[in-house]
């Protein structure tokens, strides 16, 4: 069973190991994990340099959340991290202070800056920092190309997606997004591959504008999606009308899509319709959009979609894999 | 009073800050300071990319040693540093774990990267990061070029200089230093200004073949030195046949210079003699090196050169300042 995950960070990662218990309780390999092979292609559009090295937000919430490391409040980052180097840095005055640059984080973070430096492109570099987290999946930036997200926000000013994300709290209205180099940039090695060879696509509760909407937006990708003989499913992010966490509702708004589960459902499309789902899982609280979606074509489900521990989480895979059984 | 001095790390750092300390108390500007204007000119020979971040050792102990901040048992890095990062990464197995990068260091270095990464040249960054640390004297990198030193053994490896010194200890006999960029650099903005415009130009205790002699190296800096109309004051970094601390003399062996005060002083030469310098003060323990020295017409002096505190190494530079007035 090849099943391959479009991720971006805290909501792709925990449903990614949510999934990953739930294929070693079904399909044990008799060694702890899975004879299931999953792939998670992750968004690399919120990756910038700061500092002179490369952070890539979602590859490490993904290698970190799926290899035991991370924050568990926090949803991103390493346990136990500590500021030394980001509060010293910050008496030189060089701004970008609010972005945290944990110490064990940082260490993450020059790894892979030696390694590109060096030449390595950004898929293998993953590779060898998996090595050390063994994350259990095959993890695959969406491309080996930069690309950074900028926001033209309502009062025309420009800024990186990061410094609207976390100083500002997308709290300032965002008229655009901008996404240096993603129309020119090539799917990763593996990526396009992972999703025509995949038996199921699974489209967790991540961002879908500024993560999955990313993803699909590396040429090749939305094609490929269109073109698997595999089921794509997709979980909604959003739970009665606000994102569970993160601020996805002021990216929606910002491409004029509703904070619903049924709009962001629209927004992905149909594949007999030209988009990218087949089928789509809802929370129960959004229980209402089921009938609306149904009579569209779609196949929909509601179920308890908040992610609140592992198992909680395994039972949502459960969920969302069962749709599969449910497709016309 | 213009003095300005060609220093390597620990040794030259701690001369200047001996000096500092002779001038503000004989040259007080009312406000703790002096109205001598110091300029340093640090080596760079030795600086590295080690894990996408530029290293400087000599000027960030400079700046550490002057600005108050150093780690003053081991001479060089940051007082109360800790190794979260460095610890971390290491876990990454990418190499160089024995090269120290302290937490606070690191915040060092990733503020030099930033702004060398967007274009501002060495000696600006200096001068920028110069400002948190008010090290109370003109800190000039040799060369905003890089030059990068490495080490051909005897038994015909070549390595990083850092590699042969901190790895390695010195320990394996070098035949060779080759410094890559060396020949084709230019010295920095001030350089040579700051040697033809200065009252007296001092030599510190610093390694004289990969630290002053490779800023004597730099392109035009040798030519500075012996047309300056200023005295040229040299200080021993030999005491006792051995070198003071460091490992000077595996540098002396591998060009053929005897570990003795007085061999050192002939590497250098008297600028009338076509060197690069006037007068030359060694330990006590090397007294017998005076009258030889006297007899091929130096202007020298034997006196306590051990800086075990900044008292005792204000009274050094007092005495290398004075030789000054026996120049003939």
């Amino acid at each position: 069973m090849r099943i391959t995950v479009l991720s971006g960070g805290v909501g792709g990662a925990r449903f990614t190991r949510g999934l990953l218990a739930l294929l070693r309780e079904r399909l044990p390999d008799g060694a702890g994990g899975t004879t299931a092979q999953v792939t998670v292609v992750a968004n690399t559009g919120d990756d910038l340099w700061l500092h002179g090295v490369r952070v890539c937000p979602d590859l490490d919430t993904l290698m970190y959340t799926l290899g035991g490391a991370v924050h568990e409040q926090q949803g991103w980052g390493r346990r136990d991290e500590s500021r030394r180097v980001s509060d010293d840095l910050a008496a030189y005055g060089l701004g970008w202070e609010w972005f945290t640059l944990g110490d064990l984080d940082l260490a993450t973070h020059l790894a892979r800056t030696e390694l590109l430096l060096s030449g390595v492109p950004l898929s293998a570099v993953t590779a060898r920092l998996a090595e050390r987290w063994q994350p259990g999946v095959t993890l695959l930036p969406m491309s080996d190309d930069e690309v950074e997200t900028h926001v033209e926000t309502v009062d025309g000013r420009m800024m990186h997606f990061e410094e609207w994300w976390v100083l500002h709290r997308a709290g300032v209205p965002a008229r655009r997004f901008v996404q240096v180099g993603l129309d020119g940039s090539t799917a990763g090695p593996g990526v396009l591959d992972a999703l025509a060879g995949a038996d199921v696509v699974v489209v967790p509760p991540s961002n879908p504008v500024v993560s999955v909407g990313t993803i699909l937006a590396v040429p090749g990708v939305r094609d490929a999606l269109r073109a698997t003989a595999a089921p794509v499913v997709g979980v909604s992010p959003v739970i009665g009308g606000a994102p569970v966490r993160g601020m996805a509702d002021a990216c929606l708004a910002a491409i004029d899509v509703a904070t619903a589960a049924h709009a962001v459902a629209r927004h992905y499309g149909r594949r007999a319709d030209g988009g990218v789902l087949d089928a789509w899982l809802v929370d129960d609280a959004d229980a209402d959009a089921v009938a609306p979606l149904r009579a569209e074509g779609w196949t929909v489900e509601a179920a308890p979609t908040l992610m609140t521990d592992v198992p909680a989480t395994a039972a949502i895979a459960a969920r969302a894999l069962a749709l599969v059984d449910r497709l016309p």
